[in-house]
Protein backbone atom coordinates (compact mmCIF):
# COMPACT_ATOMS: atom_id res chain seq x y z
CA UNK A 1 0.00 0.00 0.00
CA UNK A 2 1.63 3.42 -0.85
CA UNK A 3 1.72 6.27 1.16
CA UNK A 4 -1.18 8.70 0.19
CA UNK A 5 -3.98 6.64 -1.08
CA UNK A 6 -6.98 9.22 -1.22
CA UNK A 7 -10.46 8.22 -0.64
CA UNK A 8 -12.79 10.98 -2.65
CA UNK A 9 -15.48 11.72 -0.60
CA UNK A 10 -18.93 12.77 -2.44
CA UNK A 11 -21.21 14.81 -0.24
CA UNK A 12 -22.61 18.84 -0.69
CA UNK A 13 -22.13 18.80 3.30
CA UNK A 14 -18.86 20.33 4.67
CA UNK A 15 -19.74 19.43 8.41
CA UNK A 16 -19.93 15.70 7.51
CA UNK A 17 -16.85 16.08 5.21
CA UNK A 18 -15.15 17.26 8.22
CA UNK A 19 -16.28 14.99 10.41
CA UNK A 20 -15.48 11.88 7.86
CA UNK A 21 -12.46 13.20 7.39
CA UNK A 22 -11.53 13.18 11.04
CA UNK A 23 -12.12 9.71 11.91
CA UNK A 24 -10.77 8.36 8.55
CA UNK A 25 -7.80 9.93 8.85
CA UNK A 26 -6.60 9.39 12.37
CA UNK A 27 -8.65 5.58 12.39
CA UNK A 28 -6.45 4.66 9.47
CA UNK A 29 -3.32 6.49 10.81
CA UNK A 30 -2.99 8.74 8.19
CA UNK A 31 -2.74 5.80 5.70
CA UNK A 32 -5.91 7.05 3.71
CA UNK A 33 -6.57 10.82 2.94
CA UNK A 34 -9.64 12.22 2.80
CA UNK A 35 -10.71 14.42 0.05
CA UNK A 36 -13.66 15.96 -0.45
CA UNK A 37 -15.68 16.03 -3.88
CA UNK A 38 -18.50 18.31 -4.06
CA UNK A 39 -20.95 16.55 -6.46
CA UNK A 40 -24.96 16.35 -5.66
CA UNK A 41 -26.59 13.44 -6.27
CA UNK A 42 -29.82 13.70 -8.53
CA UNK A 43 -31.82 11.09 -7.18
CA UNK A 44 -31.99 11.95 -3.30
CA UNK A 45 -30.80 15.81 -3.50
CA UNK A 46 -33.43 17.38 -6.60
CA UNK A 47 -36.06 19.71 -5.22
CA UNK A 48 -37.40 19.38 -8.81
CA UNK A 49 -40.37 17.25 -9.93
CA UNK A 50 -39.18 17.18 -13.30
CA UNK A 51 -35.77 15.48 -12.71
CA UNK A 52 -37.73 13.04 -10.87
CA UNK A 53 -40.19 12.29 -13.69
CA UNK A 54 -37.59 12.00 -16.59
CA UNK A 55 -35.31 9.59 -14.31
CA UNK A 56 -38.62 7.16 -13.37
CA UNK A 57 -39.48 7.54 -17.72
CA UNK A 58 -36.05 6.54 -18.62
CA UNK A 59 -36.36 3.69 -16.14
CA UNK A 60 -39.58 2.84 -17.50
CA UNK A 61 -38.44 2.77 -20.95
CA UNK A 62 -35.58 0.58 -19.80
CA UNK A 63 -38.66 -2.04 -18.24
CA UNK A 64 -40.37 -1.80 -21.74
CA UNK A 65 -37.38 -3.04 -23.40
CA UNK A 66 -36.08 -5.56 -21.54
CA UNK A 67 -39.94 -7.50 -21.37
CA UNK A 68 -40.02 -6.83 -24.93
CA UNK A 69 -43.06 -3.92 -25.16
CA UNK A 70 -43.13 -1.76 -27.24
CA UNK A 71 -44.82 1.25 -27.33
CA UNK A 72 -45.09 4.28 -25.26
CA UNK A 73 -44.79 4.57 -21.27
CA UNK A 74 -46.57 7.33 -18.64
CA UNK A 75 -44.78 7.94 -15.55
CA UNK A 76 -46.61 10.73 -13.07
CA UNK A 77 -44.96 12.72 -10.56
CA UNK A 78 -46.63 14.96 -8.30
CA UNK A 79 -46.47 16.61 -4.93
CA UNK A 80 -47.53 19.80 -2.63
CA UNK A 81 -45.30 22.50 -2.08
CA UNK A 82 -46.20 24.69 0.95
CA UNK A 83 -44.76 28.29 1.03
CA UNK A 84 -44.05 28.31 5.07
CA UNK A 85 -43.19 24.98 4.91
CA UNK A 86 -40.31 25.85 2.21
CA UNK A 87 -42.13 24.06 -0.39
CA UNK A 88 -42.23 20.53 2.20
CA UNK A 89 -43.32 18.23 1.30
CA UNK A 90 -42.73 18.62 -2.13
CA UNK A 91 -40.84 16.02 -3.76
CA UNK A 92 -41.71 13.53 -1.39
CA UNK A 93 -45.30 13.69 -0.59
CA UNK A 94 -45.97 10.47 -1.13
CA UNK A 95 -43.93 8.99 1.21
CA UNK A 96 -43.98 11.88 3.13
CA UNK A 97 -47.91 11.51 3.51
CA UNK A 98 -47.33 7.64 4.33
CA UNK A 99 -45.55 8.64 7.67
CA UNK A 100 -46.93 11.96 9.16
CA UNK A 101 -50.24 11.85 7.16
CA UNK A 102 -52.35 15.07 6.43
CA UNK A 103 -52.64 15.55 9.84
CA UNK A 104 -49.03 15.84 10.28
CA UNK A 105 -48.91 18.74 8.07
CA UNK A 106 -51.71 20.47 9.60
CA UNK A 107 -49.92 20.49 13.18
CA UNK A 108 -46.65 21.70 10.81
CA UNK A 109 -49.10 24.64 9.89
CA UNK A 110 -50.59 25.53 13.31
CA UNK A 111 -50.63 29.32 13.91
CA UNK A 112 -49.60 30.18 10.13
CA UNK A 113 -51.26 32.67 8.40
CA UNK A 114 -49.52 32.33 5.15
CA UNK A 115 -51.26 29.03 3.95
CA UNK A 116 -50.34 29.57 0.17
CA UNK A 117 -49.38 25.90 -1.55
CA UNK A 118 -49.69 24.85 -5.07
CA UNK A 119 -50.23 21.02 -6.68
CA UNK A 120 -47.67 20.32 -9.47
CA UNK A 121 -47.54 17.64 -11.62
CA UNK A 122 -45.43 16.59 -14.42
CA UNK A 123 -46.22 13.59 -16.67
CA UNK A 124 -43.42 12.26 -18.84
CA UNK A 125 -44.28 9.91 -21.86
CA UNK A 126 -41.39 7.67 -23.27
CA UNK A 127 -41.47 6.34 -26.66
CA UNK A 128 -40.09 2.96 -26.97
CA UNK A 129 -39.33 3.22 -30.85
CA UNK A 130 -37.71 6.75 -31.07
CA UNK A 131 -36.42 6.85 -27.25
CA UNK A 132 -37.69 10.42 -27.16
CA UNK A 133 -39.13 11.43 -23.26
CA UNK A 134 -41.58 14.34 -23.09
CA UNK A 135 -42.74 16.58 -20.02
CA UNK A 136 -45.86 17.91 -19.29
CA UNK A 137 -46.28 19.97 -16.07
CA UNK A 138 -49.14 21.15 -14.64
CA UNK A 139 -49.83 23.21 -11.70
CA UNK A 140 -52.63 24.48 -9.41
CA UNK A 141 -52.59 27.48 -6.90
CA UNK A 142 -54.10 27.20 -3.39
CA UNK A 143 -53.77 27.20 0.10
CA UNK A 144 -53.95 24.61 3.04
CA UNK A 145 -57.12 24.50 5.09
CA UNK A 146 -57.33 24.31 8.17
CA UNK A 147 -59.10 20.48 9.03
CA UNK A 148 -59.01 17.39 6.86
CA UNK A 149 -62.16 16.81 5.14
CA UNK A 150 -61.52 13.95 3.58
CA UNK A 151 -58.88 10.86 3.14
CA UNK A 152 -59.38 10.06 -0.47
CA UNK A 153 -56.66 10.65 -1.97
CA UNK A 154 -53.44 12.03 -0.67
CA UNK A 155 -53.41 15.53 1.10
CA UNK A 156 -56.91 16.23 -1.58
CA UNK A 157 -58.64 16.43 2.06
CA UNK A 158 -56.24 19.42 3.30
CA UNK A 159 -56.04 21.70 -0.05
CA UNK A 160 -58.32 24.42 -1.27
CA UNK A 161 -57.81 25.96 -4.61
CA UNK A 162 -57.79 29.16 -5.67
CA UNK A 163 -61.29 30.75 -6.31
CA UNK A 164 -62.79 27.85 -4.48
CA UNK A 165 -63.96 27.20 -1.04
CA UNK A 166 -64.00 23.64 -1.13
CA UNK A 167 -61.07 21.11 -1.02
CA UNK A 168 -60.18 19.05 -3.89
CA UNK A 169 -61.47 15.80 -1.49
CA UNK A 170 -64.28 17.21 -0.73
CA UNK A 171 -65.36 18.48 -3.97
CA UNK A 172 -63.83 15.80 -7.09
CA UNK A 173 -65.98 17.51 -9.96
CA UNK A 174 -63.81 20.68 -9.20
CA UNK A 175 -60.61 18.46 -8.68
CA UNK A 176 -61.06 17.48 -12.51
CA UNK A 177 -61.77 20.36 -13.64
CA UNK A 178 -58.49 22.35 -12.45
CA UNK A 179 -56.23 19.77 -10.58
CA UNK A 180 -52.18 19.79 -11.20
CA UNK A 181 -53.09 16.25 -13.35
CA UNK A 182 -55.51 17.33 -15.05
CA UNK A 183 -53.92 20.13 -16.84
CA UNK A 184 -50.50 18.24 -16.96
CA UNK A 185 -52.54 15.07 -18.86
CA UNK A 186 -54.06 17.94 -21.14
CA UNK A 187 -51.41 18.73 -22.62
CA UNK A 188 -50.12 14.85 -22.70
CA UNK A 189 -53.49 14.19 -24.27
CA UNK A 190 -52.63 16.76 -27.01
CA UNK A 191 -49.30 15.53 -27.50
CA UNK A 192 -50.95 11.55 -27.68
CA UNK A 193 -53.60 12.87 -30.06
CA UNK A 194 -51.31 14.12 -32.79
CA UNK A 195 -48.69 11.31 -32.59
CA UNK A 196 -47.70 9.23 -35.69
CA UNK A 197 -47.08 5.65 -34.29
CA UNK B 1 -52.28 5.32 -36.01
CA UNK B 2 -53.87 1.97 -34.84
CA UNK B 3 -57.10 1.01 -33.00
CA UNK B 4 -55.56 -0.19 -29.57
CA UNK B 5 -52.49 2.01 -28.76
CA UNK B 6 -51.43 1.32 -25.23
CA UNK B 7 -50.13 3.69 -22.74
CA UNK B 8 -48.12 1.98 -20.29
CA UNK B 9 -48.67 3.89 -17.15
CA UNK B 10 -45.83 2.91 -14.05
CA UNK B 11 -46.83 3.61 -10.45
CA UNK B 12 -47.51 1.26 -7.64
CA UNK B 13 -50.95 3.76 -6.88
CA UNK B 14 -53.91 2.30 -8.09
CA UNK B 15 -55.75 5.47 -7.41
CA UNK B 16 -53.38 7.61 -9.17
CA UNK B 17 -53.75 4.93 -12.07
CA UNK B 18 -57.43 5.31 -12.14
CA UNK B 19 -57.38 8.56 -12.68
CA UNK B 20 -55.17 8.99 -15.14
CA UNK B 21 -56.96 6.01 -17.42
CA UNK B 22 -60.10 7.92 -16.93
CA UNK B 23 -58.69 11.19 -18.12
CA UNK B 24 -56.65 9.67 -20.90
CA UNK B 25 -58.75 7.22 -21.75
CA UNK B 26 -61.97 9.61 -22.35
CA UNK B 27 -59.32 13.06 -23.84
CA UNK B 28 -58.38 10.20 -26.52
CA UNK B 29 -61.81 9.36 -27.17
CA UNK B 30 -60.73 5.84 -26.59
CA UNK B 31 -57.49 5.91 -28.98
CA UNK B 32 -55.30 5.18 -26.19
CA UNK B 33 -55.97 2.28 -23.41
CA UNK B 34 -54.24 3.06 -20.38
CA UNK B 35 -52.61 0.11 -18.79
CA UNK B 36 -51.04 -0.27 -15.06
CA UNK B 37 -47.60 -1.80 -14.71
CA UNK B 38 -46.70 -1.83 -11.02
CA UNK B 39 -43.34 -0.98 -10.83
CA UNK B 40 -41.59 0.44 -7.84
CA UNK B 41 -38.85 3.18 -8.95
CA UNK B 42 -35.48 2.84 -6.47
CA UNK B 43 -34.60 6.22 -6.16
CA UNK B 44 -37.97 7.64 -4.69
CA UNK B 45 -40.15 4.82 -3.26
CA UNK B 46 -36.97 3.33 -1.48
CA UNK B 47 -37.56 3.33 2.60
CA UNK B 48 -33.62 1.86 2.13
CA UNK B 49 -30.89 3.91 3.06
CA UNK B 50 -28.69 0.69 1.39
CA UNK B 51 -30.43 1.10 -2.32
CA UNK B 52 -29.58 4.99 -1.57
CA UNK B 53 -26.20 4.75 -0.65
CA UNK B 54 -25.41 2.22 -3.27
CA UNK B 55 -26.98 4.24 -6.36
CA UNK B 56 -24.78 7.03 -4.95
CA UNK B 57 -21.75 5.02 -5.00
CA UNK B 58 -22.31 4.19 -7.89
CA UNK B 59 -22.45 7.27 -9.44
CA UNK B 60 -19.32 8.55 -7.59
CA UNK B 61 -17.47 5.25 -9.10
CA UNK B 62 -18.39 7.05 -12.53
CA UNK B 63 -18.11 10.40 -11.88
CA UNK B 64 -14.49 8.93 -10.83
CA UNK B 65 -14.14 7.02 -14.17
CA UNK B 66 -15.00 10.14 -16.06
CA UNK B 67 -13.06 12.40 -14.60
CA UNK B 68 -10.04 9.76 -14.92
CA UNK B 69 -9.54 9.68 -11.02
CA UNK B 70 -8.11 6.58 -9.85
CA UNK B 71 -8.98 5.40 -6.76
CA UNK B 72 -11.54 4.83 -3.78
CA UNK B 73 -14.66 6.56 -3.55
CA UNK B 74 -16.96 6.54 -0.53
CA UNK B 75 -20.51 7.83 -0.19
CA UNK B 76 -22.25 8.11 3.32
CA UNK B 77 -26.60 8.08 3.48
CA UNK B 78 -27.43 8.95 7.11
CA UNK B 79 -30.94 9.62 8.40
CA UNK B 80 -33.15 9.83 11.34
CA UNK B 81 -35.80 7.09 11.89
CA UNK B 82 -38.37 8.08 14.65
CA UNK B 83 -41.04 5.28 15.27
CA UNK B 84 -43.92 7.25 16.33
CA UNK B 85 -43.83 8.97 13.09
CA UNK B 86 -43.78 5.55 11.29
CA UNK B 87 -39.59 5.68 10.27
CA UNK B 88 -39.93 9.55 9.52
CA UNK B 89 -37.68 11.70 8.29
CA UNK B 90 -36.21 8.38 7.28
CA UNK B 91 -34.07 8.37 3.91
CA UNK B 92 -34.98 12.31 3.32
CA UNK B 93 -34.08 13.55 6.46
CA UNK B 94 -31.38 16.37 5.16
CA UNK B 95 -34.14 17.64 2.81
CA UNK B 96 -36.90 17.69 5.49
CA UNK B 97 -34.22 19.09 8.04
CA UNK B 98 -33.87 21.88 4.94
CA UNK B 99 -37.78 22.74 5.12
CA UNK B 100 -38.89 22.45 8.59
CA UNK B 101 -36.20 21.77 10.92
CA UNK B 102 -35.65 20.19 14.79
CA UNK B 103 -38.48 22.62 15.40
CA UNK B 104 -41.09 20.96 13.06
CA UNK B 105 -39.85 17.25 14.50
CA UNK B 106 -40.55 18.03 17.62
CA UNK B 107 -44.17 19.82 16.54
CA UNK B 108 -44.80 16.59 15.05
CA UNK B 109 -43.86 14.63 18.42
CA UNK B 110 -45.79 16.61 20.89
CA UNK B 111 -48.03 14.70 22.98
CA UNK B 112 -46.38 11.53 21.58
CA UNK B 113 -45.36 9.26 24.79
CA UNK B 114 -43.30 6.81 22.23
CA UNK B 115 -39.71 9.17 21.76
CA UNK B 116 -38.37 5.94 20.41
CA UNK B 117 -35.77 6.55 17.53
CA UNK B 118 -32.30 5.62 15.79
CA UNK B 119 -29.83 7.24 13.47
CA UNK B 120 -28.62 4.90 10.84
CA UNK B 121 -25.45 5.59 8.98
CA UNK B 122 -24.44 3.26 5.77
CA UNK B 123 -20.79 4.46 4.30
CA UNK B 124 -20.25 2.59 0.77
CA UNK B 125 -16.78 2.64 -0.94
CA UNK B 126 -16.28 2.08 -4.71
CA UNK B 127 -12.92 0.88 -6.15
CA UNK B 128 -12.32 2.37 -9.39
CA UNK B 129 -9.80 -0.42 -10.51
CA UNK B 130 -12.18 -3.48 -9.56
CA UNK B 131 -15.24 -2.04 -9.69
CA UNK B 132 -16.57 -3.52 -6.45
CA UNK B 133 -18.56 -1.31 -3.83
CA UNK B 134 -18.82 -2.33 -0.02
CA UNK B 135 -21.48 -1.13 2.28
CA UNK B 136 -20.87 -0.65 5.98
CA UNK B 137 -23.41 0.06 8.43
CA UNK B 138 -23.72 1.98 11.56
CA UNK B 139 -26.81 1.74 14.29
CA UNK B 140 -27.55 4.49 17.12
CA UNK B 141 -30.52 3.86 18.78
CA UNK B 142 -32.02 6.62 21.52
CA UNK B 143 -34.66 8.90 21.95
CA UNK B 144 -36.32 12.48 20.63
CA UNK B 145 -35.27 15.10 23.18
CA UNK B 146 -38.45 17.63 24.37
CA UNK B 147 -36.49 20.49 23.49
CA UNK B 148 -34.03 21.99 20.76
CA UNK B 149 -30.69 22.01 22.37
CA UNK B 150 -28.32 22.97 19.60
CA UNK B 151 -27.85 23.55 15.75
CA UNK B 152 -24.72 21.89 15.37
CA UNK B 153 -25.97 19.31 12.71
CA UNK B 154 -28.62 17.94 11.63
CA UNK B 155 -30.99 16.64 14.33
CA UNK B 156 -28.11 16.27 16.14
CA UNK B 157 -29.68 18.58 19.20
CA UNK B 158 -33.05 16.72 19.67
CA UNK B 159 -31.41 12.87 19.51
CA UNK B 160 -30.42 11.77 22.52
CA UNK B 161 -28.50 8.23 22.50
CA UNK B 162 -29.47 5.04 24.72
CA UNK B 163 -27.86 5.26 27.91
CA UNK B 164 -26.90 9.13 28.64
CA UNK B 165 -28.73 11.73 29.06
CA UNK B 166 -27.62 14.25 26.87
CA UNK B 167 -28.11 15.12 22.61
CA UNK B 168 -25.53 14.10 20.03
CA UNK B 169 -25.73 18.39 20.03
CA UNK B 170 -25.22 19.00 23.71
CA UNK B 171 -21.70 16.43 24.25
CA UNK B 172 -19.48 15.88 20.69
CA UNK B 173 -17.61 13.55 22.61
CA UNK B 174 -20.21 11.09 23.19
CA UNK B 175 -21.32 11.68 19.57
CA UNK B 176 -17.93 10.68 18.86
CA UNK B 177 -17.79 7.42 20.64
CA UNK B 178 -21.20 6.01 19.42
CA UNK B 179 -22.73 7.75 17.04
CA UNK B 180 -24.07 5.51 13.84
CA UNK B 181 -21.60 7.18 11.16
CA UNK B 182 -18.52 6.44 13.87
CA UNK B 183 -19.63 2.68 13.79
CA UNK B 184 -20.22 2.31 10.05
CA UNK B 185 -16.62 4.18 9.82
CA UNK B 186 -15.12 2.18 12.15
CA UNK B 187 -16.05 -0.99 9.84
CA UNK B 188 -15.42 0.73 6.98
CA UNK B 189 -11.69 1.39 8.08
CA UNK B 190 -10.97 -1.83 9.40
CA UNK B 191 -11.50 -2.63 5.26
CA UNK B 192 -9.74 0.14 4.13
CA UNK B 193 -6.73 -1.14 6.80
CA UNK B 194 -6.68 -4.64 4.78
CA UNK B 195 -7.09 -3.09 1.23
CA UNK B 196 -4.13 -3.96 -1.09
CA UNK B 197 -4.21 -0.95 -3.25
Amino acid sequence: MGEENIVYFFTGNKKKYEEVKKIVESGTNGRWKVEQIKYSFLEMQTKSLKDVALKKCFDALLFLKQNDLEGICMVDDSGLFIKALKGFPGVYSSYIMDCIGQEGILKLMENEKNREAYFQCIIAIGNSITDEIKLFEGKCDGKIGHVVTSHSFGFDGIFIPRGYSKTFGEDKEIKDKVSHRRKALNEAIKYLNHLKF
